[in-house]
């Protein structure tokens, strides 16, 4: 592993007018990105964002990806250790849902809460104690494998800010670590919440162990992939020892959640017969092989509780896989889908009961009629364990776009709930994603993230619509990108048509150009009410608009006025 | 203007595999695009879409932008004309809606209703009665004036095919005749069922004449923008002869539908004065700016009837205006709408009630959660007209995105029941859309559309999906790019990891390479389910599936066969 190719100064440099702090929470460094804007007074100010980036946007933050990223989580690790060694409600138990059952509240607790929070607020509406009894019930999750120190924890679930995952990872067909890497750093900083290394070629091990050390973010893998790795593709040949064995050396690394399709079982097979698209998920079919060659249960299903008990020594949490998800708007919600997802259900409960921690994954291809319909029953079967869905794509026939169909799709899951959001790249179904495809993907579910949020009143959320909103009705043009998902391309769209400098301090935009803007006029009738107080309507009518339309007369109706 | 820019051999050729192809429906040439696709036993068939794209697309019209496209409708319209003179019912009243009323079914109404039906379909589920029924119930338009014989006739209304607009048009910025033609074949290309000249420009009439003459889709307008023009740009000097001149201008060349800003009433000014962004609508604020100037009522309220006398001798329909859409999640659903919108019930009835063709237009900035309630109060106040909205946009934080915030908008808006969506492209708020921009901004309404309409459960519509898929299913790549509603970029994405000719009929795809993939392994399962005849789950597992692992076993456990 070199690093010639990945351009370190790039992601050192923050967005535009922004800058990496941290604010002091009770001890803990909570990082935010605040963007520096002009207030309507002309005065800057920040404004903060939720931030993923790691301590790669810290300007004095060496990046060494060889060495990886400081190990902060270290000493809360140790520091737990050392406290409860003796107390045999944790022994080979290390999960952060024993802590919250028991009522502790963890340092990961502390800091997720922390950083749903917006930074100015000086009263945190989402407390640890909040974080801690969501954990508690199962209804939330925070994935933190005790051997990855270098992780800032996040929260997963449906009363937190809705996340996003990336998926990165090689294959057979392309396979370079650097390129992987390039991704992880690039993912983070485009705003994935929790990444999956999904790698199926060369090297899966050492890919894996580049990307965690140097995560800031939570790492998912899909263990059968390298399980089947080690049978060399011959699903028939996997078996429960050789799955073991990765789930212990992943796990060792610093996994912070794996995908494990323990809930297709033998039985439910004949009803994909059929389906338009049969099996579509990966993991899924490579059981769903097993399976038929051995005509015997799933051996995951079979050896569950002893996946559970691995998992909690290192605190890795389950994302029950949905390896019978629908692979078209044809196959959506049906039998075999809703048969698995009952079983995900059983297995949520035992593996709370074993204290695990567990999220559920969703699909997929769902027209948007059915897709609540997909949380209602993940919730009922599922004690409401975090739900993480693929999309879903809510139509079939654009490929090419299905960032677009599945980001309409995630918009909606999240609306109605689903914590985590798993991107789907313009490349989805044609081919492996590259850089431009993976800012594309989280781009669109930002946006789909974003839009569950407001749609759910999240005032974190809410308030930087508002601020951008503000900007442009004001016409601060570089706030207004500089408050976007995405500074460089609204920057870049506006320098097309007005390339000017001045054009980014004119009052007006190449839509009506300068000589009408209907945002102008607005704020004339604004002003008119802010100086004379104006609070009944009847009166603005009767009294007010007859001096405003003097006042018009007088000035030659010029309302345009440039600064 | 010229067409020495317009790259019209681009314009003449048909997607990829495709043709243009008439049905016979009573004697009418409905237009589809066929598209020929292996079948699974390896035989060629057509799959038939909806098509917008005019005579352009066969091969032995010769375009001619001077001249313009042949005028088909000609007859239909003199031949009605003079079956109906000296009916007292129809004087100066050739509206679809008067026909509608009185029973008769015309030939747009035929040709609208056959469109709307799938190519192999013998017996129509949509029937020219449907049609008829629904636009004398108020519930549908056909937008067609009959001084644009070049129009194709279809039908805007819930319980038909949603439809997309597109907007074009130069502005004081940028003007060019020619690119504003282009934009229109562009637009009619990749799918725009109906297409708005906003032009504010120079040259306005000459445009718009332009592109009438080669318009096979309905054309809308905004005339207060040519008012604006004809007082240079001082909106207090308008007045409403100089209004009704543009009108009668307008509906002499044959535009469609006007959008008329009747329902911002002088009394609902104020109620914006405490919003975030005010009032965003460039049609709206010149209205406001109007009676602010003048502290009188809006003259279109006062006038409306003499609109509604002039509309109906031409056809020309309502898009009843939202001068008060909310510019911002902030604003949405607030006051100021909700007071235009119930206005804008008041002047559906009297429009009706004069037999002129109405529908709704609709915000704008809304977010997930506040968007029903749109459709309901519309539905309610207006007498379920079509509603027409723009996306909405479920967040604002995303400029640079906005086909994807509001494509998120537009999905859910129009699987509530909105008829037509208004495409917004990824220029907005930024600056003015080129080529590409009108292309992603159409593909993404395209999506939202479908995605409405499989909600909705239109079986033309599904039918594509489940062809798509199928062809993905199979392995089908050329079927699965040609079927989809971007060929050219689906084939060039999958080009990118697999460039090799070969890769186009291998049976796998980049993700998960040649050794393994799940599509195999349920062909497998489902020919072994067809070969044994199963229909009871419970025997295929107690049986079918031990004789299956034998098989496995005999075969070595390979399944993944090439052809």
């Amino acid at each position: 592993m070199t690093d010639k190719k990945i351009n370190l100064e790039e992601y050192k440099t923050n967005f535009p007018n922004s800058r990496k702090v941290y604010k002091d929470v009770e001890g803990l460094r909570v990082p935010y990105r605040a963007i520096t804007i002009s207030d309507t007074s002309g005065e800057d100010r920040e404004f903060h964002v939720y931030d993923t980036t790691g301590p790669y946007t810290e300007p004095s933050f060496e990046i060494d990806l060889q060495v990886g990223l400081p190990k902060h989580r270290y000493e809360w690790i140790t520091e737990r250790a050392n406290s409860y060694q003796s107390d045999k409600r944790f022994k080979d138990n290390v999960t952060q849902l024993v802590y919250a059952k028991n009522g502790i509240i963890t340092k990961e607790m502390e800091f997720a809460a922390a950083r749903e929070n917006s930074f100015t607020d000086s009263e945190n509406i989402v407390t640890a104690e909040l974080v801690r009894s969501e954990i508690a019930s199962g209804r939330a999750i925070i994935p933190a494998n005790i051997k990855h120190p270098e992780l800032e924890p996040m929260v997963i679930g449906k009363k937190f800010l809705t996340k996003v995952n990336s998926n990165i990872g090689n294959s057979p067909v392309k396979s370079d670590i650097e390129e992987e890497l390039d991704k992880l750093l690039w993912s983070v900083r485009w705003g994935a919440d929790t990444v999956m290394d999904l790698s199926t070629g060369k090297n899966i091990f050492e890919t894996r162990e580049a990307i965690i050390r140097n995560s800031p973010v939570p790492i998912g893998t899909v263990p059968i992939y390298e399980a089947l790795e080690k049978v060399n593709g011959k699903a028939e040949e996997l078996n429960y020892e050789i799955f073991r064995d990765v789930i212990i050396s992943q796990a060792e690394q610093g996994v912070d959640y794996f995908t494990i399709h323990a809930g297709l079982r033998l039985s439910f097979i004949p009803t994909t017969t059929n389906r338009l698209t049969g099996i579509v998920s990966r993991g899924g079919s490579i059981i769903a092989k097993w399976c038929l060659a051995h005509h015997k249960e799933n051996f995951l299903y079979d050896n569950f509780d002893d996946l559970c008990d691995i998992m909690k020594k290192y605190d890795v949490s389950f994302s029950l896989g949905d390896g019978l998800r629908p692979g078209s708007i044809a196959d959506a919600n049906d039998e075999a889908q809703f048969l698995e997802l009952k079983t995900l259900g059983e297995l949520t409960a035992r593996a709370q009961q074993k204290d695990v921690q567990v999220m559920i994954e969703g699909p997929g291809h769902v027209p948007l009629n059915k897709i609540k319909e997909n949380v209602t029953l993940e919730e009922e079967y599922c004690n409401e364990a975090p739900f993480y869905t693929l999309g879903p794509l809510v139509t079939d026939i654009a490929p090419g776009y299905d960032h677009i169909t599945s980001a309409i799709g995630a918009a909606n899951i999240g609306s109605y709930g689903t914590s985590l959001l798993c991107y789907v790249t313009p490349k989805e179904h044609l081919g492996l994603p590259n850089k431009d495809d993976v800012k594309d993907g989280l781009v669109a579910y930002k946006i789909a993230a974003h839009a569950s949020d407001i749609s759910k009143g999240h005032d974190f959320a809410v308030q930087r619509d508002n601020e951008l909103s503000k900007a442009r009705f004001e016409f601060r043009w570089l706030d207004q990108f500089n408050l976007s998902l995405d500074p460089y391309k609204s920057k870049e769209f506006h320098d097309e048509t007005l390339p000017q400098e001045s054009a980014k301090s004119a009052h007006f935009c190449s839509m009506c150009g300068p000589n009408f803007c209907s945002m102008k006029i607005t704020q004339d009738i604004r002003d008119y009410a802010a100086t004379h107080n104006i609070k009944d309507i009847k009166i603005a009518v009767e009294e007010g608009m007859k001096e405003k339309s003097k006042q018009f007369a007088e000035t030659g109706g010029k309302i345009y006025i440039k600064k």
